[in-house]
C-alpha cells in the first residue's frame, strides 16, 4: 500500500503556518562574554560604570579653571596660580575644567602665564566619553560580534544574558548506525541529525540529539514524549515519507496535532509539521537534500522568528551557464556552482538528486526557483546565495570536459597551492560547447590520434580559430579491459560492452574494427552503452560483460586485465588569452613540474614524454608548434 | 623625552613584509567533525567506502538483468524467470543490473512478463553513485561549512585533520585590570586581548592569553621569550606608542629583530612587528580602534596567507550622507552606519576617535579611504564593509536631531520589537538639513513654542512645505537646573552655564530673559556655552556654575533640583511618505501605545496628553491638524 499526499501546501503558506502556530519561547541563558560571538542578547545591555570614569588630560600642559582664563591675550597675560601639570591619559583633578597645552604656557615663577583664553572643557577627553554609566551598551536583540566583546570587557560586562532556543533532534531508521560505525551493506550513518545538530547550533540554538530509534512507533511515541517536555522544537528525522515504514505522522497524530504533512517544496516535499503540548514537531525528510532544505528553509527561519540570528547569506548575481529546468508549482532549491570566467560570475547547477551529498560539498552556493518558474534558460541572469566566502570564487578554475584520474591528481596538487579545481564531466562534445560559449575556464580533452581535425572542427571553427591552446597533459594508453586479458580479435566470441557514440573509445574502436576487418554486428554487446570508462570497468567487475574499451588506469584500478590498443592524448583546451590568467599559469606550472610527471609514471599507464607541452591551432584550423615542444608525429 | 617614529611605511608596503618575513607555520590538529566548522582541511579527505556500498533500487518494481530484457515489446512481450522483488531503498542484488517499476511488468504465474526493454542499470542507484571508495570529499584549504558535515559524516569520517595557529597574546599595561574587576579611576579593563582571542579564534587560531603584566622591559622580555617558544605568532597589546614607557619595540630587539614600528595607517599607526626566533612577533596599539583596525588588517591576513579562512566580509556600495575627510598619505578605515533609506544605501561615518569603542558598536561596518583620496564629498558611492547580516539594514531606522531621553525609552520598546533605531544628536538643525537631504527616516525635534516658523522657515521651504508630518513625543518641562533651587530672577546673582545658541534652551531663554527684563550681560557665565542639557548638568554639579537651562529628566538624573519655567515639544517630524512605512508605522504605534505613555510619566517631567497625535504643516507653513487629533493652544 502506498500513501498518498493529499494536498501539498505551497512554501509561503507553510511558512506562515511554521511561524505563526506557536509561541515564541522565552528562554535564555547566561554567556561569559568570550562564548558570546554570534549570540542575541535577550536583555539591553548597559554599562556598568562611565568610561572614563573620570576626566582625562588629551594633552601634555596644565590643567586649569577655564573661568580664570578669561580675558587673557597677547596683551593681557594672565597668571595662574591654581593650575596642575598633567600628560595626556593622566586624570585632570576635579576642580579644572581645562588643559592648555604645555607649548601655550610660560612660566612665571612658580605659576604660569597664558595669553589667550580656554574654553571650558579644551583638551579634556570628559568622564563618560565613550560611554555613560547605565547607559545602553547593546540593545536587546543585537548580535554580538567579535569587536562587541572589547567594549563590553571596557564597560565591565562579564556575562550577558542570551536568548536560546533548545531543540531535541530524534533520529529514526532501523537501517541507521550511529557515527563510527561502520555501516552493512544496506546500512548507512546516521548523519543527517549530526548536520542537523552543528547547522542549528551555529544559529545559537542548543541541540540535545536523542540514540536513534528504531522503525518501531511505540519507541518513536515514546521518546517523542518525552523530547516535547524539554525542548522548544523537537526534530524528527526521517519516517516523514508516505512509505509502510514512516510512522512519524501516525505519532504525532496520536499524541498531538498534524497542522501539514507536504510542501510544494524540491528537495523536501514530505516535509512534515505537527504540534505536540504546544511545540512544533518538525518532521525532517531523510533524503540529506531534503534534510538540508528542510533545516535551512524552515527551521532557520522558525529560530530567526523566534528572535535566533538568521543564517548568514552572502547573495550574488550570475549568469547560468546552462538552462536550467523546474517543476512549475514547486519552489526548488538547487546546489549550483558558480565560478569567474573574466567579469562574468557563472552558475552550473549541481545535480538535483536529492540523495547526492557531493552535490552541496562540490557546490559553493543555491539557487531558489519560485514555484511560478518553469525554468530559466542558459544565460538567464539570477541571484544565487553563496555558501562560501565570496573571495574563494577567485581561487576557483572551472574545469569542463572529460575527466581522467590523471586530472585528479592535478587537481590534489593544485589545492596545496590553493587553488581550486571544479570539474564536470560532460565529455568532449560539451568541452567545445562551453569553450565555445565561454563558460569555462580550461577544456580537457581526450582527443584520439587523427579525429580531431575531423571530429571537431565544426566546433573550433565557431571558436575563432587560431583563439586555442593545447597543454598536454599526458598520452593515456587506451585498450580492452577483461578478467581473462582478451584482445581486439575475441571480442566477437565475448560478451562486449560499449561507450557512447562521440566517446573517444568508441571512436577509437570503430577505427580498429575497420581495420581488422570486424563487422560491429559480430560483437556481442555493441549496441548496449554506459556512460564512460568507468562504467565500462564497473559492468565487467560485476559480471555484466565480458570485454569494453578504457584506459589502463581505470582498469587497474579495479583490478582487471588490460591489452592496450591505441593511445590517446589527454589535453588541456584553453582560449590562448586565458594563458595570461595566474591560476591557468599556476596550473600549467604544476603540469610541467617534475613531481607531477613522478606522480603519473607512478600511477601507471601514462606517457609523461610531452606533458607540459603547449601548442595552438593556426588559422588554418592545424596544429602547429606553439611554444617550445615538438608536435608529436602522428598527432593530425 | 618624547620618541617619533622615524619612518612610516605604507600599509601596502607593511603587508608585503608581514607577509614574506616568516616561513608558513604547518601546525595540524585532529578535530571531531562536530566541532570542525568553519576549520580548513589541512590533508585531502577521502571517502572510507562507496556510497551507496551496494547498488540500490530507485523505484517499486522488479530487478532484472538487462540483457533478458532484448527485443521486448508491445507485441514481442517477453517473459523474465530470473528476476527479484525490489522496494525504493531495497538492495539489488549483484546478478541484476536494471529495475522495471512495478506498473510495467504483468504476473504471468510465478513470473513476470514485460513489453519494453529495460537500459542497462534503469532505476538503478548504483554502488558508488554518491561517491565512491577512496574518492576525494574534501580537497586540502576546503572551509568546513555545516552542511559538509552530513557527507563526512555518511562517508565514514569522524575527524579531519585541520589546520591550526597558535597565538600567544601578551597584554602589558600596569594601568590594567583584569576582566571581572571594577577599575579604580585611571585604571581600564584589559579588553584588547580579549577582544583579539575572540577575533582570531574564530579564524581557526588556537590562543593563549598570558596573564598581564605590568610596564616592565624585564618581566615583558621573559613572558615573550617563554610565548615565542609555543606559538606561531605572538601578540603584544599595548607599549607600542612612542612614550617613555612604551618598552615592546626595545624587548624586541633585545631578542630579535625589528622589522617595522609605524605604517601609515589610522587608526593603527603605531602596530610594529618584530621577529623573534623566527616567530612574528605583532605590536597591537592601545586604543581599541587601532587594535582592532591592527588584528583585522594585519592579524587576520597573516592568518589568511598561511592558509586559514579569511574573515567573512560583506561588501556593499553605499552613498555617503556626510562629507568624509581623511589624511592623504594615510590609510583610513572609519566605522559606519549604514541604513537605507528607499532604495537607496546611505553611510554615516561613526566617529574616528581611536579611543571610543561605543563607535564600533553602534557601527554596522567600516570603510576603507585609500591613502591616495583625500576624502569624499557627501553623496559619494563608495564601498562598506558590512559588521552585521545585511538583511539587519532593513530593520534600522536613523534617526537625526534633538535626543531626549524619552526617545532613548522608546528606541528600548523598538528593540523588542525587532526594529533598531539608530540616533545621531546633530541637533534641530542638523535634523532639518537630514530631512531635507533625505539622509533620516525621521526627525526628532526639540521645539520650543512660538519659535518654529519664524526659525526653522527656511529650511522647511526647501523641503516641498507640506510634505512633513510631526508625530508628537512629549512635551518636556524645560527650566532652572541648580544645587539649590534657584530660578529665572536669581540668575544675575548666580554663575550661569549656558546652552549653544541655535538651542531650544538658549531660546527660551532669551525669550525669558526679555519677558523678565534682564540684561544677558547681567547674567554671569551667559557667554560660557556647553553643547545640550547634559552638558549643563553636569557643569552644575561638578561645581563650576551654579545654574542653567535643561529638561527636568536631565537635572533629575544627575540629582540637581529643578524649577520649571517653559515648555518644549519634543516631535518626531518626517517627511509624510514614510507614514506609509511599516517600521515607521511600528514605531508611531509604540509611541501611541499605553506601555510608552506610562514609562514616560513614570520617568517624571513628561507631559504625554498629546503624545501621539499626528499633524502636518499646510502649504502655507502653518501648523494645522493632519490626522484626528487637536493643535495644542499656543503651539503656533
Amino acid at each position: 500500500m502506498v500513501k498518498r499526499y493529499l494536498e501539498l501546501r505551497s512554501l509561503d503558506k507553510a511558512l506562515e503556518l511554521l511561524t505563526t502556530s506557536f509561541a515564541v519561547p522565552q528562554r535564555t541563558e547566561k554567556v561569559p562574554i568570550m562564548q558570546s560571538v554570534g549570540r542575541v542578547v535577550a536583555e539591553p545591555v548597559f554599562a556598568k560604570y562611565s568610561v572614563p570614569e573620570v576626566n582625562l588630560s588629551a594633552m601634555d600642559g596644565i590643567a586649569v579653571r577655564s573661568r580664570d582664563t578669561i580675558g587673557a591675550g597677547d596683551r593681557t597675560p594672565v597668571i595662574l596660580e591654581h593650575f596642575a601639570r598633567v600628560n595626556t591619559g593622566n586624570i585632570v583633578p576635579p576642580e579644572f575644567d581645562a588643559v592648555i597645552m604645555i607649548e601655550d604656557v610660560w612660566e612665571a615663577g612658580d605659576h604660569f602665564q597664558i595669553r589667550r583664553a580656554a574654553a571650558p572643557w579644551q583638551h579634556v577627553r570628559p568622564a563618560g566619553e565613550d560611554i555613560k554609566e547605565n547607559r545602553l551598551i547593546l540593545p536587546r536583540g543585537h548580535l554580538i560580534r567579535p569587536f562587541d566583546i572589547g567594549a563590553l570587557a571596557t564597560y565591565g560586562i562579564s556575562s550577558v544574558e542570551a536568548r536560546v532556543v533548545r531543540v531535541g533532534i530524534i533520529p529514526t531508521g532501523s537501517e541507521l548506525v550511529p557515527l563510527g560505525v561502520r555501516p552493512a551493506p544496506g546500512q548507512v550513518v546516521e548523519s543527517n541529525t549530526i548536520m542537523a545538530q552543528v547547522f542549528l547550533d551555529q544559529l545559537g540554538a542548543n541541540c540535545t540529539r536523542f540514540p536513534i530509534v528504531p522503525d518501531d512507533p511505540d519507541l518513536i511515541r515514546g521518546t517523542l514524549r518525552h523530547a516535547v517536555k524539554d525542548n522548544d522544537l523537537v526534530i524528527i528525522s526521517a519516517g516523514s515519507s508516505a512509505g509502510t515504514r514512516d510512522f512519524t505522522e501516525s505519532v504525532i497524530r496520536s499524541l498531538g496535532e498534524l497542522i501539514f504533512h507536504g510542501v510544494a517544496v524540491r528537495p523536501g516535499k514530505p516535509v512534515m509539521l505537527g504540534k505536540v503540548e504546544g511545540k512544533p514537531v518538525l518532521g525532517l525528510p531523510g533524503y540529506p537534500l531534503a534534510a538540508q532544505t528542510t533545516l535551512r528553509e524552515f527551521a532557520a527561519p522558525l529560530l530567526e522568528s523566534w528572535g535566533l540570528p538568521p543564517a548568514p547569506r552572502f547573495p550574488v548575481t550570475v549568469r547560468l551557464a546552462q538552462p536550467l529546468v523546474s517543476d512549475p508549482g514547486f519552489d526548488e532549491f538547487v546546489p549550483v556552482f558558480v565560478g569567474r570566467i573574466g567579469s562574468t560570475l557563472l552558475a552550473t547547477p549541481h545535480g538535483k538528486g536529492a540523495g547526492v551529498q557531493m552535490a552541496t560539498v562540490k557546490a559553493n552556493g543555491y539557487t531558489h526557483i519560485p514555484a511560478s518558474v518553469e525554468g530559466y534558460d542558459s544565460g538567464t541572469e539570477l541571484e544565487v546565495l553563496l555558501t562560501t566566502d565570496p573571495g574563494s570564487i577567485e581561487r576557483m578554475l572551472i574545469l569542463t570536459g572529460s575527466l581522467d584520474p590523471s586530472l585528479e591528481e592535478l587537481a590534489i596538487l593544485a589545492h596545496e597551492k590553493g587553488l581550486f579545481i571544479h570539474a564536470s564531466n560532460p565529455g568532449n562534445t560539451g568541452a567545445l560547447l562551453a569553450l565555445r560559449s565561454n563558460t569555462c575556464h580550461a577544456a580537457p580533452l581526450s582527443l584520439p590520434a587523427r579525429s580531431l581535425l575531423t571530429s571537431y572542427q565544426p566546433f573550433i571553427k565557431n571558436l575563432d580559430a587560431g583563439d586555442l591552446a593545447f597543454i598536454h597533459i599526458a598520452t593515456i594508453e587506451l585498450g580492452i579491459a577483461s578478467c581473462e586479458g582478451l584482445g581486439l580479435k575475441d571480442l566477437p566470441s565475448a560478451r562486449f560492452i560499449n561507450t557512447k557514440r562521440e566517446s573517444p573509445a568508441r571512436v577509437v574502436l570503430d577505427a580498429l574494427l575497420v581495420a581488422e576487418g570486424i563487422d560491429p554486428s559480430q560483437v556481442n554487446g555493441y549496441l548496449q552503452e554506459v556512460h564512460g570508462p568507468p562504467a565500462v570497468a564497473a559492468a565487467i567487475r560485476n559480471g555484466f560483460a565480458d570485454a569494453g574499451m578504457c584506459t589502463s588506469s581505470v582498469a587497474s584500478a579495479v583490478g582487471l586485465r588490460f591489452v592496450p590498443v591505441a593511445h590517446e592524448d589527454y589535453e588541456l583546451a584553453i582560449r590562448r588569452e586565458m594563458l595570461e590568467d595566474t591560476r591557468i599559469r599556476t596550473l600549467v606550472s604544476l603540469i610541467q613540474s617534475p613531481v607531477y610527471r613522478a606522480i603519473l609514471v607512478k600511477t601507471g599507464g601514462y606517457d609523461v614524454s610531452l606533458t607540459g607541452t603547449i601548442r595552438g591551432l593556426n588559422s588554418e584550423d592545424t596544429l602547429t608548434p606553439f611554444s617550445p615542444g615538438s608536435l608529436p608525429v602522428g598527432y593530425i
